[in-house]
């Protein structure tokens, strides 16, 4: 491990495991050089929010799959003129989509499952992307997902996408949120958000893998709905599947 | 009061309070010679799925208002298909309707307050059907409004449109029961449902008047929101206004 | 024959044959003490536009059908602000309305036919506004309907809603004007339109009997499509049909 | 030039100039080794439909620039399945993708114009492409736009994509058609065609530089509608420009 030891990081997540998000993030872009917040279009965006507070010169990342809803690349923007903060976006190989595409048309996931194609649009992407940090910051909440992230820690090692030569470590400052202060918050300070929260989605990832959910369903249920897993994760956040 | 005294009531009440909707439903139902749900096009179609286990000659009636969603109108006829059940509809008089209209448009509500045109598209129309009957159960909640359905009762007296000639009584069976809890039900019973539930929308009324809420918001958001009242009810339940 | 006579009207009807629309319609509104323009919701807004050049005083009655789309409702406001003239909106009868649902549900027109509903919802408070009236104005284009619509005059004697007692006269001065002269009107003078056209409805009636239709496919394609005949006319002008 | 001389070309063109579109198509299917139809998610389906029953190894490409409208890429898949033809999909570089992203956003072309963006997502991957091939063949009509397409021969050779080293030939079997006469093919055959032609859609291109467009506007009016000029074309068909 590089800028953090083993035992620092211990210290340091049980000094932070009940801090607010505000402190988890100032202590996140302040510790780190290369640090930077995921940013995947939904109510994430309350991290940019947070951050441009703390601090001017943030960096934020997406990941464009090619798929996104067009008010999803819609609000991308909007975030992008409202915060003055320019989006770093990770765009799939052409040959590895090509390919896929040629052979499976372009909904194989329905068919097979959504790994092949997350792989190529998402996680390919995002390994291109944390080989240049230190650090990423993601939105990730233990309410989303009493399958794989009960228990999520506030900040924690990187063991998926961090290699023998590079070191890198994950935060999650809104994991003791509920969805419901996340949305107090959004209300409260005027946040942008995606239109799609109007039309009853919740989560929101790629245009086929998403949908609206009913009343009083859970989140999750409104992506890759057709594959019965409880442990829904789309590879970006691996290490909450591994760990179990 | 006619079919049932003052005592009797307050005792019905306290034996049903901490009923089962199913059996408030049986209760109300078996007491009355003439009683009919009130369905909305929302998730009060669970009432008629209770109801139609109870017995099969059930009495179903909604009020057009000449205003619904086009969806509303085709779940409409999915609940008469589904149930086989015929939907006594009210709508609303033409002279009354004409005369607002040419006066002031076909959003009165916006400028003015909704209160005028839900007097003559849906008070006025139940009143009509009302007079016809001993009783009547709607899907009303405790949880739908803290401002003015707390404390809503299982079994009331229905003052506002009972007369000193017609005593009419009113059944909330569901008034205990959570939105969670209802929709819990709607899956597990493969009930059918408004497809404007897939779309945000929560509580449902006339097109112009109703929208999606946002994830977390609370339901009554979704209606007459250009007004700041907490009191927010149509007339309908008139009763739970007067009484505060 | 009230105001004009047989012979009248023959010479008339010579005249205005190859007059514009404006001309015609100059006519219709100074020769009749009683006359209004039938305004559909759809393109014939041009009808309203040409005559309130004309005179500001101008009548303009619609057929709310309780069944409209929601943007034609919005469009009638927009309409009635933009040339600041009411609209007399006619509305169908409640206990008509209220026995065939009960009866056949809210879309019997897709089991049986739509003659039924249009004689409710169109033609009956159709009637009603024609016995006020001396003559009426409509947006009837000969291109519309090869089938029913083919040779209809500028001018004629509407033997389908006069009586014995009371002569009416209607008018229609875009007869020969084509679909495509009438949107470079719109477009033209900026007169507003119903947003359905932006969404390739082209004529536009009751939401569950219209939808839009196809690069080049005949507009009445669009209005009561699971019909195979010909001759489709909803009742408002029986008189085309009959007169074959 | 490589198989076909100057001469040949000419007197080919000549041959061909009225030819039926399946004449035209079975003549470039025989010609040239490696020849493939470019599909562009529209009414150009006819040329995979008119092919098809010429010969069943057809080859088809389309550029799939990560902006296509859903029910696009949802038609590639149905297109694929009915013909059981795999499409050769073209995805743009990613370096250049993110480049252009991270500087300007998702929607610089509203602000600059849409030529860089294309010259990403689409004259890139096209190139790439055609360096492959021998000749394509395109879907594009003279009546699609009277400043770019009036003229467009069936037969042509490719100057905009051909090299000193590599020739390439062009052919447009529906030059002379018009759109009626595409939909009229259509709907005899049964062809399966994209469910935004549903929606007002004509000419369909990526999402953010498409719209439907008002009955009787010209279809190119739904396509860089922000842009001044009589001369759009998204460089693919540069040659049409070029040559003017």
């Amino acid at each position: 491990m590089a800028d953090l030891s083993a035992f620092e990081l211990e210290e340091l997540a049980r000094t932070y495991e009940n801090a607010s998000p505000t402190d988890i993030l100032a202590s996140a872009l302040e510790r780190h050089d290369s640090v930077a917040i995921s940013f995947s279009g939904a109510e994430d965006v309350v991290l940019i929010d947070m951050a441009i507070k703390i601090r001017s010169d943030i960096r934020v990342f997406s990941l464009d799959t090619g798929r996104l809803h067009s008010e999803t690349y819609r609000f991308f923007d909007k975030v992008r003129d409202h915060y003055r903060v320019d989006i770093e976006v990770q765009f799939p190989d052409s040959a590895a989509v090509e390919q896929m595409i040629v052979c499976k048309g372009f909904h194989s996931f329905y068919a097979d499952d959504h790994k092949e194609c997350c792989a190529i649009r998402k996680v390919g992407p995002l390994r291109r992307k944390l080989a240049t940090l230190d650090a990423w910051i993601t939105g990730q909440r233990e309410d989303q997902n009493a399958g794989t992230r009960h228990g999520l820690p506030a900040i924690q090692y990187d063991a998926a996408f961090a290699t023998p030569e590079h070191a890198l470590f994950k935060y999650n400052p809104l994991t003791h949120w509920s969805s419901a202060k996340v949305w107090e918050y959004i209300r409260r300070h005027s946040v942008p958000y995606n239109p799609l929260h109007e039309r009853g989605y919740i989560s929101i990832g790629c245009e086929p893998c998403t949908r609206a959910v009913l009343p009083n369903q859970p989140e999750r249920d409104g992506r890759w709905w057709w594959e019965e897993s409880t442990l829904k994760e789309c590879g970006l956040h691996a290490l909450n599947v591994a760990s179990r």
